[in-house]
């Protein structure tokens, strides 16, 4: 397993030369995050906080922390312990009042994608990482894989030309019950902001940001609001980027990227182990690095940033986030579709069918 | 091979009881359509026409076609040797002049795809077919391969539910050199006419037609004036279908229906030999039928049309052909893209950069 090239420098951090981890939130995804950083021999888990402090000590024994809190302030008020960087694991509506306190602790910190709910959200959060010169980063793992970063050198070397059309799509079959996260709107649920944004952000680092105009339309679950398949056509001057996604069918979870000279395949390109690149001359190019986990990327992407002394990844940047929340803002405008907190906060509309 | 079920009563046709075809124009879609008659026990090359005699002699010579003609009014004027049925092997703009002599001697006809050039052309086409009683079909081959036909199946039986997104593309690079067919607007060059066709008459088979709405664009060569890639979102009430297609650049030349209850995949749709069907429950089937060729289930559709004594093939039938051209002719309008047999006619616009 190969990862991203460390500085020459290496900062020294803590006493024991560990990047220690805090993590807020301690569902699946924190614990896929807990797994990732066994695997890195330059980090350990410092701490773990959930409002349940049962459940913040049932986590912090399975993956070796050394602290566990009841609460998101107590992991930030314990000085003696304080962590290299924290990890939002919580569900999306949570992730600005959750950030908040950590960037004000001056702490660096890795949020959960998407970065919030919204631009506006966003906006305040960026601000503030910005004003505290504390460094942030919102976790799109994907981005960092060895498969994706080779698919971006080969476009940036010319290998297919420019770049005509992207396609990628996404979905998952996440079943009828309405109570659960994916179909329920208070929880952030539905598909463009829980996996539709792979396909957007996979765009920008391809196309860049934002698109020049969007086409775009969805369905909405008629008993909870949420969004179960959305299709958009993003056009870029020289481009055009088709995605889609849903939550209530599998999708190929493939993109493709066709330019003047060739183009490039990825196969389950969210999670992507390998990519394919073919030329019109009849080469072809085959890249192939197989994972497990995948977020041990993302992560000594943070590690390499903070003992840089960077404040954002050139890879992935709170301006590229802003970007992407802009456009999810606007396509879900043009579906009608707002978040209870959004209406709560003097939103217009109530969904809809789009 | 298997070929589409023959009718249970066969109407006795020529004295030989075998379909006797005239071919107009001898080129490679007419050379690859007599090999197709070979594959098919019940079917006979007759005679062959080009407007250069020696031509058509060396084609009949080929394919044993009993007859060679040096004018397409000839294979017509020849009453003891009159085909059952005509090919039009012509490049498109020509086909409108070489079909309309065809279907006033009454002779039943199957017209290479596009049917003609724009609307116009093939309305005049189709009033003149039905005034006449005869039998006419768009060769779209593709549409009758027996994968294509199974996929059908499988959507009509619900397998996968409402279909929600359509995906097609299909690219090849036929090179730089302006002077060739597909990059020459005089012969009616472009990716849309020559290739786009068969996303949109994919889509027709598998979501109907007309689309509601339409978001498109396309690359004009600066030279010629052809459109070399295009992109287009068809949207209908209940799916949209993601098209794309380029004469410059290969393009996977894949399909994908998706929908509520699972997913089916056709690699090379438009000659497809096989299709995958997934369905939520985690079951799936593929369908398989090699062949070579291809052409033979188009043709043998013709056969059992004719013997049934229709005027349309119910599988591709002239509304519909009518309906994409239509479409075709708004997506042209979008670009600004005029044929120059057009621009005579009066259109307003010279093609320029979309």
């Amino acid at each position: 397993m190969n990862k991203p090239d460390q500085p020459e420098v290496i900062q020294p951090l803590s006493s024991a030369g560990c990047f220690k981890w805090g993590i807020i939130g301690c569902g699946t995804i924190a614990a896929k995050f807990a797994e990732a950083i066994t695997l890195l021999p330059d980090a350990c888990l410092q701490a773990a906080a959930s409002r349940d402090l049962a459940r913040a000590e049932a986590f912090a024994r399975q993956w070796g922390a050394k602290h566990a809190y009841g609460s998101y302030e107590d992991l930030l008020a314990d000085p003696a312990n304080r962590p290299d960087a924290v990890y939002i694991a919580t569900i999306h509506p949570q992730h600005l009042a959750a950030a908040r306190p950590v960037l004000q602790a001056g702490i660096p910190l890795l949020v959960e994608k998407p970065l919030t709910l919204n631009a506006a959200e966003a906006r305040e959060l960026i601000q503030l990482a910005r004003q505290q010169n504390c460094f942030m980063m919102e976790a799109m793992w994907s981005r960092f894989l060895p498969a994706a970063r080779q698919v971006k050198r080969w476009i940036d070397e010319g290998r297919i030309g420019q770049v005509r059309l992207l396609q990628a799509d996404y979905g998952y079959n996440g079943g009828p019950d309405r109570s659960r996260r994916h179909l329920n709107r208070t929880l952030g649920g539905g598909t463009l902001l829980d996996i539709g944004i792979y396909n957007l952000e996979f765009t920008g680092d391809i196309l860049g940001y934002p698109p020049q105009a969007l086409q775009s339309r969805a369905w909405l679950d008629p008993e909870s609001g949420a969004d179960t398949h959305y299709q958009a056509t993003l056009i870029y001057p020289q481009a055009t980027a088709q995605l889609a996604g849903s939550i209530m069918t599998y999708y190929p979870d493939r993109a493709c990227i066709l330019g003047d000279k060739g183009r490039i395949e990825l196969p389950h390109f969210h999670e992507a182990q390998e990519a394919w690149l073919y030329t019109e001359d009849g080469a072809s190019c085959h890249f192939c690095q197989p994972y497990q986990n995948g977020f041990q990327f993302e992560i000594a992407e943070v590690m390499r940033c903070v003992r840089a002394g960077l404040t954002e990844s050139p890879v992935m940047t709170l301006t590229e986030s802003l970007a992407w929340q802009t456009v999810m803002d606007q396509l879900r405008q043009d579906w009608n579709l707002v978040y209870p907190t959004e209406k709560a906060a003097g939103q217009p509309a109530e969904p809809r069918q789009a």
